[in-house]
């Protein structure tokens, strides 16, 4: 639970909030490169911590996000003409490369010094891992840029989708670090039947578990947070038979990304929820194996849209199912085959979290149990940097671009095993130790 | 007229506002009962006095009505499963019966008594008459269930349809109560011809008139008002030929019900507003003959849409003909066969109803004359019994069930009868008698 | 540059405005004469100035214009039944006549006064040069209707349409007395071919420059104003070969419309833009020849969408190109044959005038340069002339009907040439004189 005036802070990411300005330290990412084809081509119109931008690839093949509004009558550059190493202004040719400078204001006088006086907000960008990313933070405070692992392996391992979220970021966030929701949102009922499932629906039933959850049978688990160099990482256990322990551990890496636990050698997923506003945010998610080609079950479940990937108009990036269509809900479905007669992880995730008393939850009124003590850890030390930054203290968490090499596991082992032991023994595992917040 | 402040109070109903608890000191209708058809069945989601509200029929076949938000972090109770004597949240489980009971938090710790300390805002139910009620208020403040007639009669004499209006309850309890607009809104110009009048047109043409009003020939009428123990009548009577008055009595019945008058012995129609929030509301209709079932003529006036039942969307509830599509108006037939060109007695309501300064109508510009005494009267009592009610003072129309047994009638009788006599002669005119403020 | 204050001020002409007020002092067009085509026919609701309106055409074929609610409950008489000599309500039959009396009030008492006070507020109307006019100041400041060249001549020398506009009426306005952008904005990229080409993107190509605007090739030039008896002339000079200049001379006429300069002889264009309300404004062109009919080339760019007429949807008057379709923009034809991509000077005027910081620009922080020499002498005399009113001082623009007889010219003369002399050298340039402020 939070005080009225905490949940105010941790939501609002606009220009010259407090939680907008921690955001503002981190480089996240604006679009999917894919977006921008080709030098000189069709920029792109999008909206990001409450700013409106103009993104486009100049013809060096580089690319610009500006104030999407020319600063002369602000006008949006979207109509603008990509050309000759700018962006120029539809309604009276001003030109602005991708760091802002003028490059010409052809109906003012040729001698005119004006030009030099007028800049274009500008942010920095980089590309990388199939995403365009950006800084909009303080020049003198850029961070340098987190090597996340699936940014730097081959295409051919990784995989990378957008969506467009319907309500605050915090809410996506929150559900992405919240262990305990698997079981019961993401659950299957019955065993896969290749006749009668969908694809996508078996991903998460790890467990050979068919119950409709009666009096007892569920595993009780157990939930630790610890502080890490990257954020946090979530963890759960549950005590299985043969004296082992189930271990799910979820990494929350600042300012709004995780990873999403899978078993050693599986591919790993990387998530990240961005604001546009706040009531609406960029979800980004990437797929990646970090020795091998991705297999073609893998793309599959990337591709098929039953998983954490979805499929999205693409224009706007909505999902298909959505709040207008009830995220196209089978409450036959929901009886007999999965708990929420939804298709797909993530249109399960979407439905929850899009209406949390609508697109902002009111976290003064809710009632946290035992299993959201992820939440609360990743609320604390968003709200403790946020206010520390107004204070002027710096987040000590964009320091290290190695910090981000993390991945994340779940698996079954003995009890006796220190799971930070465990994932730190062997190469390629010693990422996993990171996650559990071990010193390579 | 009110002044603007009087008008602020009278027409919000959300928690915490003064007409809103009066409201809450009611049996109000909420949903068909047909919308739960089954026990365990789909959920359905809806808004009520500016509350956000689920209903479920649990498995043992009564009607649950909840808060949508689950307690925990507020994901919507509409997504959960409806199972063994609760609706289980789809997020994490934790599932509620149907007085708010925490039943079960399958991921807390086997041994929490948190289950014990977290309830759901859970409302009373009742089923009558093809309608679930609910009762919002104070749990010691609950009144007895009214007995409206038509929902003690069998299932054969009664018909009852729901629409969405778009706008704030009083514009329509206004309508009802205002029996001078039913000449002029409802009329009828030519005497029908089978060939090409459309049906629902006729029924209001109690009269043979068939003229476009020239000067004088409207009967002018007197309005009257009287309180009851339910609320109050609006009364309007005009002189007939052969030394006889017509008389029209509307009962209006607390917090926001009506009784449309109709001839001696023909079906009864009762109607009710409920506010969804300040600028929606449901309208309830309910055709119902005391002593006999419904004929074809009436049947098909409830189910043809052309009367005060009309036809909607089956999921919305929105009316077929709405303010986006001009409520379907033929200017031709304006011009020569209805005062209106719209199809439908209730159509022609929503359309003068659905804009009197658009949702909600500015009661301190208005100009009112002689018919309104009825609107005066109603505005009145609801605005005194709200703000008794803020001193500590209950209404007094709530305690008494056998007051809502009351029937409304229209008539033309001699000018020598008192017409609370001759309604209270016999059965079953004595429910008739008690529309008129008469005691059994 | 306006500080935010004034910006305010400028944008905001609602009741109780002071550019309100200003724009109140003024006859301004309000719809179409073809939008009422007959008497007694179907009366019209639309919204002027932030109020909500009706106009009707009464039984003598006069244009009456009400405020669309009733008096007596706010019913929209829309609804309302159009017939001898009055709109009479639809809800309980009040009649009022064009000019707002109350007729009839049939179910009140046959002998009650209250007919005589109770009045419907009506704006005096005019009909000239196909549209219906509203004067909706205090009547003691009426001025004298305005006789505008294009109204007083012949219907087969005239074309005029209407469109829905979605933003503040200035950045309408401040774009129609912006001469330096129909360079850029307007821009032809080739020469025109036939096989290729869009009718309408031709028209602005006076000049055969077929450049992407390579340095030092686009001809500079001066941009002046000149205070004149209906308003200003912002013009353009560009120095030309052959001891030439060629310069634009655009009249905005209060309270908010222009002349777009033609070639001599040319057929002239007016346009007025006049808000809805703060976010939405009509606009309305006209386009007529002083001494002949138009030819079939002339009628065919107004008809044909592609110049400053463009086609709307018959019923809204929205644009068929417009924002949710980003105005049909063709992003291969921005790169190799318009500047814009945009079909029609209108469309393309539409495309960044309906977005500069959305609805209403934020003009104190934009960056003007020395083109915008016109837009900055609008505004001044727009805020001198409403802060003048708030202190009594009437406008003085608003005295003589002959002061609107102006024409607009673009046109290369010999430098040694006073432009205001040419136009004033003989018939029919006198009008194009009145443009430059000489007398007659």
């Amino acid at each position: 639970m939070l005080n009225a005036s905490d949940n105010e802070l941790i939501t609002r990411t606009g220009p010259g909030t407090p939680m907008g300005a921690l955001f503002r330290r981190f480089w996240i990412p604006a679009l999917l490169a894919s977006e921008l084809p080709k030098p000189d081509g069709v920029p792109v119109a999008f909206g990001l911590l409450g700013e409106k931008l103009v993104a486009f690839r100049d013809s060096t093949g580089q690319v610009g996000v500006l104030e999407a509004r020319c600063p002369h009558r602000h006008a949006s550059l979207f109509w603008g003409r990509n050309e000759e190493g700018g962006l120029r202004c539809a309604y009276h040719g001003w030109k602005f490369d991708r760091a802002g400078a003028c490059l010409d204001m052809p109906a003012e006088p040729v001698d005119s010094p004006y030009k030099d006086a007028v800049k274009a907000v500008a942010y920095e960008t980089r590309e990388a891992g199939g995403l365009i990313w950006v800084y909009m933070g303080p020049k003198d405070k850029r961070p340098e840029f987190p090597d996340f692992e699936w940014t730097l392996v081959g295409e051919d391992q990784r995989l990378v989708t957008k969506r467009l979220q319907l309500c605050n970021y915090l809410q996506n966030l929150e559900g992405e670090v919240d262990t305990a929701h698997v079981n019961f949102l993401h659950r299957e009922l019955r065993s896969p039947d290749p006749s009668t499932t969908v694809p996508g629906l078996q991903r998460e039933s790890r467990k050979p578990d068919q119950s409709i959850l009666p009096p007892g049978n569920l595993a009780r688990k157990q939930f630790l947070i610890s502080e890490t160099d990257f954020g946090l990482v979530a963890m759960a256990r549950s005590e299985e038979p043969d004296d082992e322990y189930y271990w799910r551990m979820t990494p929350f890496i600042l300012p709004s990304f995780t990873i999403i636990p899978s078993g050693i050698d599986e591919a790993n997923t990387w998530t990240a929820i961005v604001p546009i506003d706040d009531h609406r945010a960029w979800g980004f998610t990437a797929t990646w194996h970090h020795a091998r080609p991705l297999d073609e079950a893998e793309v599959e479940n990337v591709t098929g849209g039953g998983g954490v990937h979805v499929h999205v108009d693409p224009e706007t990036f909505l999902p298909l199912a959505n709040k207008a269509n009830h995220y196209l809900i089978d409450r036959d479905l929901q009886v007999s085959q999965s708990f929420t007669g939804i298709f797909g992880v993530r249109n399960q995730d979407l439905a929850v979290q899009e209406d949390q008393d609508g697109t902002i939850c009111r976290r003064d009124e809710e009632h946290l149990g035992v299993t959201d003590r992820g939440i609360v850890g990743t609320r604390r030390l968003l709200l403790k940097l946020a206010k520390d930054l107004q204070k002027g203290i710096d987040p000590p968490q964009v320091a290290h671009p190695r910090a981000f090499r993390v991945r994340s596991v779940t698996a079954t082992v003995p009890r006796s095993l220190d799971p930070v032991e465990l994932f730190a023994s062997g190469q390629p595992q010693a990422a996993d130790a990171q996650a559990l917040g071990a010193a390579y």
